[in-house]
């Protein structure tokens, strides 16, 4: 079989070309594992996996969790805000005490930038990470990638805009890696307070303007406001970033082209997205959900091989 | 095999009496079930469903998710506490999401009336209504059925009175709907703050005299006081309730016949029932509660059957 | 097949030597089980069990819900925050009502010393007490004398001092009989004002002195500070606590030997231990930690076995 080159799946930086391929081609045969009548596989029947959350997230652990029953591996879900975390125990003893209990895999949304990279320095398991903090959310960039090709046939050489909260989010940065590595051109778009200042070493555009970007793009990927993440005073209000910055059925009729539209989810209905644009034929935000499961199947079946053969 | 006449079970207002009839028969041939050795049938195996739950109840999602286990479905559970709901999304977006990654039937609890019949207009799976808000929560009228034939042999031409806050009570409005469709008389007995104007438009009798209503029926179906849903100032006080409407010993010694005493559960024992009515031999309510599992196995069942055959 | 004495799991103080000497046979079978690739056998694959927590614990819970699974168990969890508790029901009749929906043993962990014994007049299924109160925690002892049988080869003859807070601890008084029966020395240590009047009536040393307590044991269990159960005013603060009881590195190298630690953890790093001493060869801290999925597997099979054949 073909195996990954790495053991653990910490964020899209550390992939391979050939890593993003070969997770492509397996989430294929997956998507036509769940959408057959009998939508399981036994392949990681002997396999415990524990999702252990110290952030929520319905979205993603319900996702995984899926992935992992419909590989018939064993799982238990963990959340933090119930645990001994709050106890003062440290995320290493935290982690190396349900790894004791014989746990093969480690799922993990943590809010500190680096905690699963850090894990994967001290423990044996294949980890995923979930989400970390502002850093990466690596499953989220591959399923939408895979939603990309499944749309549009193929990543390489389309236009990918980024419109949003770049600076927080992992989403935007681990698209940007995924993107890049799969040959796309790429390019962000929101307030200039929320662009990073690095943002232009990593081979991006960037566009100030929504209609020059959508006008540029193939696809536009619309990130949610996260007001739980800013803290910054001069952030624009609700309002003015809806009138700048959301997409609206308007905008895109004006111009002289279809493009995609994507969404990470959940929707803030009337800020990024008017319900028009994101109900339309060309959103394919439900099939992104859809295809999260497959990538998802994918990614845990691939790290499970590489560590058992 | 035979059929329900509609797809979702919204309310026991939409159900014929041959539904009625099927599924207490469906659920009579579940209750042997899950009294033998073996408590589980392999009928739903490729079936996914999701339990969410956006107002808390344990009772009734452990019995739906026993009902599942028991027909060997994959279960996932969603609690809107923990969920993106809270992020700013819509109800439509939440479940959409949730059946994109390949849900066939959606178990749901809303404190909203009507949630369930909403949803049941924009989506494809299969919808239980676990309760919308002071409107319906049909699979307890049907378990209520289901212990009362259990226990008299028939519902055609008992006399049932429910006692207590008709008026917020889902409880009522479903057994109302389903004793009369079986051929039951119904009548309501509480304080005159806690009856729906239109109560008599429904077919049933009204009583505000404990005794008078206890003398009358075959059976007293006693609702729990839900404090938490009561704003209205002059409600009487637990004090005044259980002085007027709370059923014990003497009352029903008073009687000139023995009564069957069901509870839908949680109990505040001295206050709807003293200690020593709940805990008679003529109390069917742990009956209720394990009936409760075969009557959800059997409309889980049902629905699943008209989807797919 | 040898069978326990008991039909419950509610404290070791019931169990006989002949008990305990059967569980750690049976466990010892898991604890192969466990670490082969196909971790899972179907023992208990007819059984249902209801985790049901009234007090949070991550890890305990975590542990049991493996061992369930592990041994093929149907598995319901119940957590008291989000249930009918807060509405005022009885414990009786919530445990009765989960009963009622065809549960064949009980997993409890409460607040109230004694719950689980008067849970055990009232109904017929197993019941394991997965710690009640400041009152016993009967798996965590089985586990940790599985521990010693493993690192030292047996428990009888071997001097184990418990260091900490005994007086709040249901780990301390559990080990206490659990120790005793096996034919070990037992000595507790800690500030006088967390160590019972009634200690040496339990037939152990009591020595005020870390240094003594540590030279003469062959094993130190050295408990969590649960700043959550103490509400007297006098009590060390942490700094004092540390300074006069923690083990650190310094104090093991004055030993003349080398002692076996022992935590039940969450581990507060830097109070009761210090890093070097719970990451050191001799510390088993994890290995406690593998041994319960072990243990609680025995303790569930024996209590299932004993009440079905």
């Amino acid at each position: 079989m073909a195996q990954l080159s790495t053991k653990h799946l910490l964020g899209i930086k550390d992939l391979t070309p050939e890593d993003i391929e070969l997770i492509m081609e397996t989430a294929h045969n997956f998507k036509e594992v769940i959408n057959r009548p009998i939508k399981k596989v036994p392949s990681l029947r002997d396999i415990t996996i524990a999702n252990i959350f110290f952030e929520n997230s319905t979205r993603t652990r319900l996702s995984f969790e899926l992935a992992e029953k419909r590989l018939s591996a064993d799982v238990i879900n963990f959340a933090a805000s119930n645990s001994s975390v709050k106890k003062g125990e440290t995320l290493l003893d935290t982690v190396n005490n349900i790894l004791s209990m014989k746990v093969d895999m480690v799922v993990m949304r943590h809010s500190s930038p680096g905690a699963p990279h850090f894990l994967s320095k001290h423990i044996d398991a294949n980890i995923v990470n979930a989400g970390d903090g502002t850093h990466e959310h690596p499953t989220q960039a591959l399923l939408d990638s895979f939603s990309i090709r499944e749309k549009l046939g193929t990543v390489a050489g389309k236009k990918v805009v980024i419109v949003g909260d770049i600076l927080h989010s992992r989403v935007a940065l681990s698209n940007i890696f995924a993107l890049k590595k799969q040959g796309a051109e790429v390019m962000v778009c929101g307030p200039n307070t929320l662009l990073p200042k690095y943002i232009e070493s990593l081979g991006v555009k960037v566009e100030l303007d929504i209609r020059k970007a959508l006008q540029w793009c193939d696809v536009a990927n619309v990130l949610r406001i996260q007001l739980e993440r800013q803290q910054i005073k001069y952030f624009p209000s609700l309002r003015e970033y809806s009138t700048y910055f959301g997409v609206n059925k308007q905008l895109l009729e004006e111009l002289d082209k279809e493009i995609v539209i994507m969404h990470p989810g959940p929707i803030n209905r009337g800020v990024e997205l008017t319900s028009d644009v994101a109900d339309a034929e060309n959103a394919i935000i439900l099939d992104q959900v859809e295809n999260g499961v497959a990538v998802r199947m994918a990614v845990l079946y691939l790290l499970a091989g590489g560590n058992n053969n």
